[in-house]
């Protein structure tokens, strides 16, 4: 997600230090401890301005979730969401997503989100696609066994690729919908802001959720 | 594909024996004896009325093409098909589908085609759709080494169910387009009559390339 630069975003997330993670790579097995509760950890990569983890964060308090951008305009946003609900169950990480291996331990997180992440169409740029190869090898690192990837997009051509990219990884594809929003399931979804804007333009949302093998 | 009963189906084909085999089971690993060259053999289950198969086999003339269905007027309107452009390496085939393995020894088939399937969408019905488990052990079955399935529909669900199901089952997806006719493989592409008439009224036709895994 491009955002437009946002002044004074940096202060507010050095002044919310019990949120916005400053020191990452302390927390790397750790993570349990910046939450009230010990209870299962999902993240979202590229969380954009936040709707979809506050939005989750509400609808399920048994889940621990940790909101991950690298552009701090986009977390200082998501930050401003998190204070005003004052969830005791959401963490925002302000990192690369391509380098989850310092900040998260084996095994780690139980769930990953991948929402309307940037399709990178070119074919020269399909190592920067957060479905590709290299990628999955660092979630299923990061993800305990067995550990999912639920991602959905509006992008047909990153849903076609990444259909195919999970399964000659070794995933298996458990569930797949391609008009999200015509299906039983749309009541139980939490939209990210972006989806919000292009549903509502009739385009078809793609969900997948798919299962790392067994370790 | 439902169609009217055509008088005088059944005499058609009971006069053309060297294109709509009389006796299949006996042709049980000797499918190459059938055909002028002896080349890859690639199937169609469930072919309706012949204009995929022969259009197929007048694009690919280093393949043999054998044409599926259980209904008699069906097989007879692909007769007219083959006769009039006198194809050397088109076969007919009136049997139901779940029984292949009657027909084809272990390996025989290099390649399935699934075009339009019937949808069955009713859970009770799942067992019926050709994309079904018991369906793709019997497909394995009669498919060469990593033998591969091609199914294209106009249906979300029975599409959404596919993906899921060949993934369960062990397949491995190549290729996934989710708008086949916007797509640049759409030059290539043999119509099925059914294609014809729903991608004209701008509905997306889905297609996959599955694998099977290794025997």
């Amino acid at each position: 997600m491009r955002v437009r630069k946002r002044k004074g975003a940096e202060e507010l997330l050095a002044e919310n230090p019990q949120i916005v993670v400053a020191n990452p790579e302390e927390l790397k097995g750790k993570w349990q401890q910046r939450f009230a509760k010990k209870q299962p950890i999902h993240i979202e990569i590229g969380m954009g301005k936040g709707q979809f983890i506050t939005g989750m964060a509400k609808a399920h308090p048994d889940i621990n979730y940790i909101g991950i951008d690298m552009q701090v305009s986009v977390v200082s946003f998501a930050l401003d969401k998190v204070l005003a609900d004052t969830l005791p169950n959401v963490q925002l990480l302000h990192v690369d997503g391509s380098a989850l291996t310092n900040y998260f331990a084996d095994g780690e997180v139980d769930q990953i989100y991948l929402n309307f992440s940037d399709p990178w169409p070119k074919t020269r740029h399909e190592k920067r696609r957060l479905t590709s190869k290299d990628f999955l090898a660092v979630d299923e690192q990061i993800l305990c066994n067995e550990g999912e990837i639920h991602f959905k997009t509006d992008n047909r051509g990153l849903f076609e690729y990444s259909l195919a990219s999970f399964s000659q990884y070794g995933m298996i594809i458990k569930q797949v919908w391609l008009d999200l929003h015509a299906s039983a399931e749309a009541t139980n979804n939490v939209m990210t802001e972006y989806e919000e804007k292009f549903s509502a333009k009739g385009q078809p949302i793609y969900r997948v959720e798919a299962v790392f093998p067994k370790k």
